[in-house]
């Protein structure tokens, strides 16, 4: 397996499985000088964690995260920063009965097929637990971003067929954490809460969409042509489980426009050079343009459910599964602290690419 | 500048400007022994050129590939492979004009921004016409492909507000380059084709959908984590000029959607594992699980368009612009070769990292 | 800081300070399947860690490796594999007067001028005790190439001036485990054991020279141009803290040689290609040719002795400083499995990138 | 074939053969608005370019660089520099005699092995021709580094077994180039020639060795761990062809120094930090220390000699072969510019990979 490396300049390795001894990531190349804030880490993984309200799982992670390395007398030295993260709820009794069936639109088949063996407790690796690791990194970057009043904020615009059309300028980003939903429009949060609730009743789950502004971002970062800020932002986040779709700005809305209103204007605005409209997204070119960066990431709904499913086992039998234990009838909510690190980690990246951009720089 | 390379071990390195000398592209890793078509990769490149028909922009660029390294008596041989397209049609001064003008939605100024200088003409590196080595490249990559008869097809499925709901295995590829838009659905075609020359009479663009299928892909490819195989396509793909969108499977579509009805059952049929939907798009936890991959890419209209349009020069000040000389209202048919281009680069280095997975291969 | 990453397939992070929590390493592209055994991760361990005899430092480090992940039921999953050692013998107190000092020939002033603080306990990143990451994962790395029948060894051929002369032809391997100073030539190990001794008894130290063979070795292994085989392992062991020379076949002999004595003439030896000599060390044009590969490496003495020693703080004022604690007077010995796992990361490496050098491979 | 890029963010990718169309090299990463000098880049490619004396190869190569691309009006402008130099004394005719033949240490049977097929003519991309693309790339890197006053000047100081002794604080630079071998000591130059033309009558060739000074490297480059400045340095040079061997400030003598000579006593020098000697060769902890940095390398004598050579061909028959045409018998002299080239490519590197110390840069 290769893959598990992000980042040129600001470059994380994840590792571990879901039910081995413990996750974790080396984070190489963040500056030092950078007060490292163990606490925030930790809350950024609060966030993540599941558990935290009746409609996301129930089980309890004390995702607790230890830095091994690369801070010293709490700033970064420079040097790798390790952060580990013990498994304490493993039970992997759960899941023996897993070992030989390969759960629909799970990643028990691929694994089989690519490694010709398999970490079959709990999804291993292929575990959205793996995403825990994600968010401690990007803690650390968000913090690094702090330094350049870079801010970043997701929040869920959908769940199931309940949609949020609002801007989100009509919205006020310091609602969001006020419901279980993460959604700043309390309206819209409780038909959300709803239909998850009523998905769960069921036993089945719900696909979602996550949005994110990045606000503060300078111009002139994201590199031409393969590495445009976007694709590599697109790259992170189609990398996080569940994602089937990324856009940005006007996204796929752009296909049924034309040219003359899809244009953003640039204006002079108090000797800033701006646009009058954001189709692009705050990126032309693929590099950052000053406006708000804006994207959209979709979900799919969880593919472990309650009720039973028709699947296969390892022989080519025919089997049924059905989900035992606690697990989250939609995702989305838990993903919003997700999508902000990968964010955060791209972001970071770029910030460092971007010291190379000129001579003189 | 970086960012100009993309790949890991089926890797390329592009350069060149839309109206300086020549544009190119270097591959490095390419395996030895493979037999490599010149022609056949002319007439991918003719496939992507401006001038094709009345829909798209009558520039004639002879993009005529002239292979300089790497190739030996017809066959590759394991040294990189370096493809140069002169540029034939220059028309600097087509552009003298634009010298100092931010063009709306165009990198105009975030080139500027980035780099504190810019290659104005045409765009510079930002032009369009950089997509002419990927297809160079990608045609290479297709032939190594064939040796493991994995068949990449694009076509347009959606114009401006023109868009194609049937099932790709509705369809008949053979019949895609059948129309100038490159849809196989001959009504369909009419319509789209209706709407971009009139969007031309308009002096306007119109955007649009390009749906991509990758049939024949083993199990296995893709890399967990980071480099999950749709998240590798996603960054190539939306690496692509005016990509405002990516999404692979079901897509957005799937926020909308229950797990029950979502979930790809598996079943064995002719002693092969197969699922009886295909809402995954060919990849589960990263990696191919044997059925089709299936993605969509959505387009921005063009930013250049006949009409007059307000923006601002580099000292701030409004002035107005309009596209001179011929573009294209559309580029989407265009789109069709270049998106099967990246897929093709993506696949092989794929195929070629699978080479990895296990220790007795 | 970068540079915590090594190899491209067979890839490993390292991390950990001297006095941190931990230190560790994640190998990131190891095949499934691999039987990893923990126990000669530990052997490994053993073999580097300081205190194995009277003539290296007495410090007992407790290396104990604990596999993080990438592992189940004995065999790599294909996952990345972490692998964590606890520092136990901290004794931070040992280090605190060298808070503010420039000890001569190591990295305290570097790192502050590089970094603008530093972690100076022990040396931090800069310590040796980096180099057990290395060899744990390095031991993995020779388990690997073990299905290859690939054999590493290294031993100390030079000891300040006592310097073996012998062709490594000429000595029995299996000896060189035989005495604390790893030189598998008896009489020539008295000889630098007693120079160490006397070293160490001067407040001295000593530098040395290890030579590495590497046996069974296929042809095909190493990649033209910049990653030529022997430029690969010279960056990997020139990585290596205290060493300043590396050389392969002939090294720096071949300067004062004439081509027609040095050329190695191609003779057909039971249907195989041979080499009558093997002034190329087993490498021709970068790439192996089947013969064994050789290569020297030269350590300089140890920075740190007993013996005061004039220096300046980082006040820029004069001081003195002597070595406290124990301290190798010569690292050559140990310097041994370090070699050798740096070298199986290597080969390990290249094994991978040569299943990429064919099309039908 | 992998292996033809090089650097992290001054980084570049070359290719082409000795008797294909043309060789080149692209550089992606050189900041914006670096002067590009195109006749320089001449100048370095003279230097570099056999026929230059009668101690040299008598071919004549028109090496004349044309830029392809990323660079306007003068300027640097971002994107890819593309140089492109054609391949104009092609003569293949010179090489058919070769096609089954494995010339005694040369690429021949290495590449065939791998590759499984190779471009016989001149060595193909196994040629030294390849290096006049490193000499393009590092005349771009050299003028990037005039911005930070670094320095680099490499001298011949052996040939064959006539050695410089002198330090090079005894010689005058300016010397280097008014002899044909490159050595600033006169006297030494004289011997050094003399030897070389006895080796030409022989029909046989010399080895050598060059020696490399950077001066004005400001402290804090190299990272620490993996890309240490002199293991980067290492790599960069092992990987010119014929190189045996590298070594930084005291090299393979330090194997038989004590610390407390060995030891670089740091003193305060008009406000600087500086250092009595300089046995780290400028290089501590792997970061540079302000000091001159001080590397030397071996060549091996050149494996085409006049000399008639048993070897066998690709059935594995016995047969003879014989160096037609001209060929150096020394390439040491012309190595000069070749290892000035790689170290300013690893410097500009460096010097853009520093500019991520610190939080606050």
């Amino acid at each position: 397996m290769a893959g598990n490396t992000f980042g040129q300049l600001f470059k994380i390795t994840t590792f571990g499985e879901s039910h081995g001894r413990a996750i974790g990531v080396v984070i190489d190349g963040c500056p030092a000088g950078l007060a490292v804030n163990e606490e925030y880490i930790h809350k950024e993984l609060e966030r993540r964690k599941p558990g935290q309200s009746a409609i996301s799982t129930q089980r309890k992670e004390d995702d607790f995260p230890v830095i091994l390395s690369g801070v010293f007398e709490g700033k970064s030295t420079g040097a790798p920063i390790c952060i580990v993260i013990e498994n304490k709820d493993q039970r992997s009794q759960d899941y023996a009965n897993l070992k030989d069936v390969y759960r629909p639109s799970h990643a028990d088949f691929t694994y089989q097929e690519k490694f010709g063996l398999r970490d079959y407790r709990g999804g291993g690796r292929a575990s959205a637990r793996e995403t825990a690791a994600r968010v401690a990194a990007g803690a650390v970057a968000k913090q690094f971003l702090e330094h350049y009043n870079i801010k970043i904020t997701a929040f869920v615009s959908q769940v199931g067929t309940h949609r949020l059309y609002k801007s989100y300028k009509e919205l006020d980003f310091e609602k969001i954490e006020d419901n279980p939903v993460r959604c700043p429009d309390a309206e819209m949060a409780e038909k959300m809460q709803a239909a998850i609730e009523e998905a769960r009743k069921d036993g089945d789950s719900l696909g979602g969409v996550v949005t994110c502004i990045i606000q503060g971002v300078p111009t002139g970062l994201g590199e031409p042509v393969f590495d445009k800020l976007h694709a590599v932002l697109g790259h992170a986040i189609l990398s996080i489980n569940a994602v089937k779709g990324f856009e940005t700005g006007s996204g796929f809305d752009a296909a049924a426009m034309r040219g003359s209103e899809h244009n953003d204007v640039f204006v002079t605005e108090e000797d800033k050079t701006r646009t009058l409209t954001n189709h692009s997204g705050g990126i032309q070119g693929g590099i950052s343009n000053g406006e708000d960066i804006v994207f959209k990431t979709a979900f799919k709904p969880p593919a472990t459910i309650a009720k039973a499913q028709q699947t296969i086992n390892n022989k080519g039998n025919k089997t049924t599964v059905e989900g035992k234990g606690r697990h989250d009838p939609c995702v989305v909510p838990r993903a919003v602290p997700i999508i902000e690190a990968m964010a955060a980690l791209v972001i970071a990246d770029f910030v460092l690419l971007a010291r190379g951009n000129r001579i003189g720089a």
